[in-house]
């Protein structure tokens, strides 16, 4: 799929009493499931003892009826969704990491990506640790154990992994008897929080995860700050909150998270439809209908014909059986002969000129099959609005926006691309729009876009290094 | 689930020379995977020999890599899917049926229900005929190989056989050398053929799965007709052709078929569409958002819309990862407090007068939480509106409406079902209406909701007596 | 696997009260494993309702803890297991068969060979009767069905339509209320029955079954005879009893049964030491040790050793673990150097002159390897010889010894096979003791040594049309 | 299973060029299941890149043919399998272990137990390491890891290592460009290697694995010596060779050992011989017939019929079909009655006075059934004959005997034990004659007999806080 993926989804739920936090984490893992379909994992936290249970699948396909009738009772548990990449996969990779040591049980699930995972590993190894794992989650795992041998308290060992700690982290953290919520200080990825009926505290990476599970948002977990949830109730360590500028990932509102979420305050659904309507501004254009990719490019088509006046129709069908075991036409030429993911609704489409409405252009394949299919089916021009700007820089703060090589904005200027997709006009969002897309403003990362990052980056070489050395090893047969 | 269910969908591929027949029947099937999730099959015609596969599960459950990579060449193949009920499933009622006779082999593919089935098998067995399945698919096959005993040709021995069958039947039945597709008298469900760039000729359900082979639609299988498919090219037999006033499931439209299938002439898209304006008018209300519940809502929720000028709006957010290995709350009391499969979008409903529009409301259960959900997320009212007319009469064609207990619209009138689903209104289409969905007009089966049917149907003792006997036996361990 | 197969065997248990009739039928199925590992199943009688598993698999894949828990509970139950062949293999032709009719529900477990089951398929099929499997089973099910419509009872056709049936069959048959036990009037292949401490009666294809049970053995069926069991007790129907000869198929004893097993009043053991004893007196050797080829050649070896006062050894370890799924050696030129399945002890051969005992050769390519491997462990002498005379003819009754082509007997004199083998000498048991060495002596068929069959048998043309045209025919994907 | 357990058996392959290395692990494997059923991997090393595949499950189950199909090619290999406890198993336990790390990856595989784990584990978590793992596996991985960062040489930090380890070890290990086999100075667990014709080093628990696979057996690897396979071929490095009395355990050549295995110079086939011979001539007994309990009492019983001129018989028929997935009978009082794994011939035993011998008698129940078996087929008396002596002590070095609670010798005098099973006369092996077994002689380990600890053990209290603290965390759903 020609898509960009978010790393990971974490959850977590505190209960005073015994609660079925098993069944809990797994409806909020179901909710965050576009968070990561690679691999999954519940850890249960039953009278100080963890137990953790985690494979590679979907949330689905891990926590069969069978597996969850014999997950353990408990007062606490955490969760985690991981991405999935087209190649090699790795069960070892999957979280929660389940650290096991005499001064105390410790469960991690982690999303983001640290900038000095690199550095921080190598001089672990050399003092001899031992790595499992090719995931920056184990660094910290090992960080923060390291800090534990002196810290008095698990959560003062967590403030000071934090000191060593650079680049993106939401962390979700059970101890034997605490549940931490840990974001980084310029909180790059979201992370929230709240409380079911029975009083039980949930945390996740979205609220859609608090709605799966019967809660209500109180509020996101602040920049810098940790939480910790104990039989005391709540308290907020904010010894590295207010050190850094606020660097929210705006991609998140663009396209990672669901649009049922409310992130830092503002709806993604809402900024989705800014989005449109911004594009419908900024590029606008005479046209029939507008039509949105689905599932990514629905909402930004809604604002675009709400702001354009231009009617919202449903121009294009998705298959809604298509999973990851779908087997892709043999033959290469077949390909774009065959519409079984996608497609067009000729009643809608026949005869019109049609705005279409995704939230990006990767490679530029995806795009260039979907406005031949609108072609086909009878639109008379098809004018291509993307509700992001275009991607010029890899990311280092979890997302697989890695390599100039593949996206095509980095290769070609508008007016290309648009030849190259086949459609009669093409505009993006222009970075000053995207900012404005949260309500309540606030500071975002657009390094993706603008090239400008919020922290130093790894050196190329060493990133570089760092990950072939890593996959080189990974573990599969 | 609270939705009702169709019996099957059907698939054929005929081409002169070698051709990629199994893939090409495996995505022809992925496309009308909504018309049946219980089981599938495929087989395969290689120079008169014929293979077939078929299991429990969904298409690509069943046709992974492995099994595909096994499948035979060939010129021919045919394909079915099969309806899912929530209790036991039967691996031996999975079709395509293959029958291996001295007088040539046939497999055969069936959408639809006959009337008389009982009394067909009743006669047969009291001949000495032996049953392997429940499914009146095995007495279509019985009546076709006796008439085959004496008739000249297997496309005569199918002419002979109509004049046995009463009921709805749309059939692909391939022999050694011919494919055939059959649509009894009056047209109940649909079928259509279409032809591929190659030359290859494809019959299917509906036009939706010739789009995902790359077939061009030519036209639908006219009620009576028996197409016959041969190296001789496209044979029409219409002796059973206007005999009877054609009579097809205006359901079909309302809810089985995809939006972006074309049926009859006319797309369902814009049937849909149309049920929406219909509702408009006859059922106005004053309100600020138009929201259809996904997926089955939306295309009326756009047609309503557009025809009232209220705008339409996103409320509704559904887990795209919910599946059928889902597991629900193990506590009745949690199962209103959670929102896994539906999730409402606050920033779209929130202080706003909502028209709510689905395709049917079966016990009332799904539609009242739907409705408390949207008063959860903020809306101050909530206007249901129904694009079908209430279902009050069983349906012996080939849906499973079949009893009124579970149906709320017979057992209660409009307001009480208002009140019962929490809405502050409730409309349903009107049946003058519904025949107006689609383009071309034609004839409509509307026996749910009229209570009219078009043919003689069996005494309800019969009908129960010959159910009950068959799942009695039905074989499982 | 160059080893012959026995087609299947046959269980039964009828108990007056509930008992735990899907256990008993599962550890029957256990006992019998040797007799078929390709598909078995299990049909169940509770309250006249008759419900069955089957598939593809070993008793133990098959009938796993969670479908054994969803087993229907009753008071009569029938299972199968049915004979692997290394090539396509078909879930339909899995066994016990249920037939659905109006006259009453039947199912039935067959071992054996009909020789006239093409005549009485091509007469079926004549008169409009359609087949779903390529198995003989299903034309004696339909032969009783017919003959059912006008019996007065189910052992009334039962018995009117052995008058029909030709060749080898031993029955196990289920109605809503009987259990019955049917024998061919030749007594082709072994079935016997027992009763349980309880009182429940137990029909087998070998007494191991009865054992494995907890059941006592009674007696065996006698060729031709009808045991019907009913709440009456049980009753024996004898109308085809003494017609013809008995010719219990002698490679039962030699080769197919269970050692621990007693057929005919012969425990198998014991012919199986008698055939070492002849091979002792007819083909003598000076030798130091004799050997076993485990498992089949073990129980002769002993008679050998007892007879010869040649001291008895373990000379060839068996690797138990190997199993169906065990992947060979991909090089061809690595397979004679690894001993993964068959490792020589030299403890027991090194220096010696070994006598080694199989129970057959067929192609002679497992023997010759045998022999090489002791030969490296530091055997000075190998002396082969085989509990069996040389197969020349293809068996119609039941095992798969259908072609000369693959029969190394066939094709060379015995210095040949020994000089191909390897061997320093090679003995054959005669015919003259075959015949002796069940205790109570008895008629048996030979034919697959002595070419005398004792039917009729297929013209070849026809046999061989026979079963390619089913072959070709057979339902694989 | 009322058996006791090997921990583990290892197998490595190291050629100079590629090799088929993934598929000769598999073989070897294959060949060593009986050591290990709980799990199982193999870690290839192809240009200096270690990958490995690894999970709970039989050789065959594991390595299907499709991860076969994906296995990496190299020159390099290393294999594992892991014994099976009835309770809870863990993924994270499985072998080899694969560490990375920037001085270089390393995969490991051990067979044995450490006496000190507890000691060592512990001081390392105090420094900040962090285990993934209960296995004493992981501990010496870090104790090497920790040598390695100032050893010049990856087998000087090997030998380094071996300073700190306490107890049995045979240890296979591969770094990117060698391959180490290590044996503990006492020589506890089994190790030996060989060469295959083409000259490929092949090293494995035991010599059968080296037939497998095709090599000749060089000789076994000494107590304390670490072999190195590198591109100059093989070196030995002989630092701890003669520190200790050599104590290999007894229990490998009664009991664990396949019997077609040498090791140490001694065909462990020969060895229990010679237990029954001691036997025979230690407990002579009047009687007719000898029968061994199969598998594991087969090779004494042919010695004790050798010693004492009474005949050898097959007196007991087991299934072999039953595998793991076997259900066992639900109703505990049925249990006594069934014969599904081993039924008596009474062919054999019928009015005979048998003697029965098999290796062990550790809770009583499964031979007190056997002899009952026995009786019941008609044996007059039963006499049996144990070619171990009693286990009284726990083992400390890698089999499960470990509580005095379940061993029935520990609780009773023979006579009582006797009464308990049955018979008419018991008889155990003495210590004296359980270490002549071996034909070269050397020290044995008899601790499980004897008491006598050849190393300091852990305390109770410890050992069995260690264990407790470990399962506890131990990751399960």
């Amino acid at each position: 799929m020609e898509k960009l993926r978010e790393e990971c989804g974490v959850f977590g739920v505190y209960a005073k009493d015994n609660y079925d936090i098993a069944a809990t984490t797994y409806y909020g893992l179901y909710a965050l499931q576009h968070r990561g379909q690679e691999s999954c994992g519940i850890a249960v936290c039953n009278d100080g003892i963890i137990t953790a249970h985690k494979d590679l699948g979907l949330v689905a396909d891990v926590f069969t009826p069978a597996v969850m009738a014999q997950a353990e009772p408990g007062h606490m548990a955490i969760g985690h969704v991981r991405y999935g990449t087209t190649g090699a996969t790795d069960r070892n990779n999957a979280q929660p990491i389940v650290v096991n040591h005499c001064k105390g049980s410790l469960a991690l699930a982690h999303n983001g990506n640290l900038v000095n995972a690199y550095a921080l590993r190598q001089d672990l190894e050399l003092n001899g640790s031992i790595f499992h794992t090719t995931s920056d989650t184990e660094v910290i795992s090992y960080i923060i154990t390291k800090a534990r041998l002196t810290a008095p308290s698990i959560e003062e060992a967590v403030d000071r992994a934090m000191d060593k700690l650079q680049g993106a982290y939401s962390l979700v953290i059970m101890s034997a008897t605490k549940l931490m919520a840990v974001r980084d200080p310029r909180g790059f990825r979201p992370l929230c929080y709240g409380q079911t009926p029975e009083g039980a505290y949930v945390v996740a990476s979205e609220s859609c995860a608090l709605d799966a599970v019967g809660a209500t948002l109180i509020r996101d977990v602040e920049p810098g700050e940790i939480l910790v949830f104990d039989p005391q109730g709540v308290r907020s360590i904010r010894t590295h909150c207010g050190q850094e500028k606020r660097t929210m990932c705006v991609f998140e509102y663009i396209y990672f998270a669901r649009p049922d979420s409310v992130m830092d305050g503002s709806p993604v659904h809402n900024a989705r439809r800014w989005a449109g309507r911004f594009l419908a501004q900024e590029h606008p254009v005479e046209a029939d209908v507008v039509v949105g990719v689905p599932d990514s490019g629905i909402d930004a088509a809604i604002g675009f014909a709400q702001a354009s006046g231009i009617p919202y129709g449903v121009g294009l069908m998705k298959n809604k059986y298509i999973g990851r075991t779908f087997i892709s036409p043999g033959q290469k030429s077949r390909e774009d002969k065959v519409r079984i993911k996608l497609n067009p609704i000729a009643a809608t489409v026949l005869g019109k000129r049609v705005v279409l409405i995704d939230d990006s252009i990767v490679r530029g394949t995806t795009s260039a099959r979907i406005v031949k299919l609108l072609r086909e089916a009878g639109a008379k021009e098809v004018h291509m609005r993307i509700s992001a700007p275009p991607f010029l820089n890899p990311c280092y703060y979890g997302t697989d926006i890695d390599s100039r090589d593949m996206l095509i904005a980095a290769k070609y200027p508008v007016e290309e691309i648009c030849r190259r997709i086949g459609a009669d006009s093409l505009g993006y969002l222009r970075i000053e729009d995207v900012v404005k897309l949260a309500e309540g403003g606030g500071g975002f990362c657009t390094a993706c876009f603008s090239g400008q990052y919020p922290t130093q980056v790894p050196e190329n070489t060493k990133k570089y290094r760092f990950e072939r050395k890593l996959s080189e090893k990974e573990p599969k047969p």
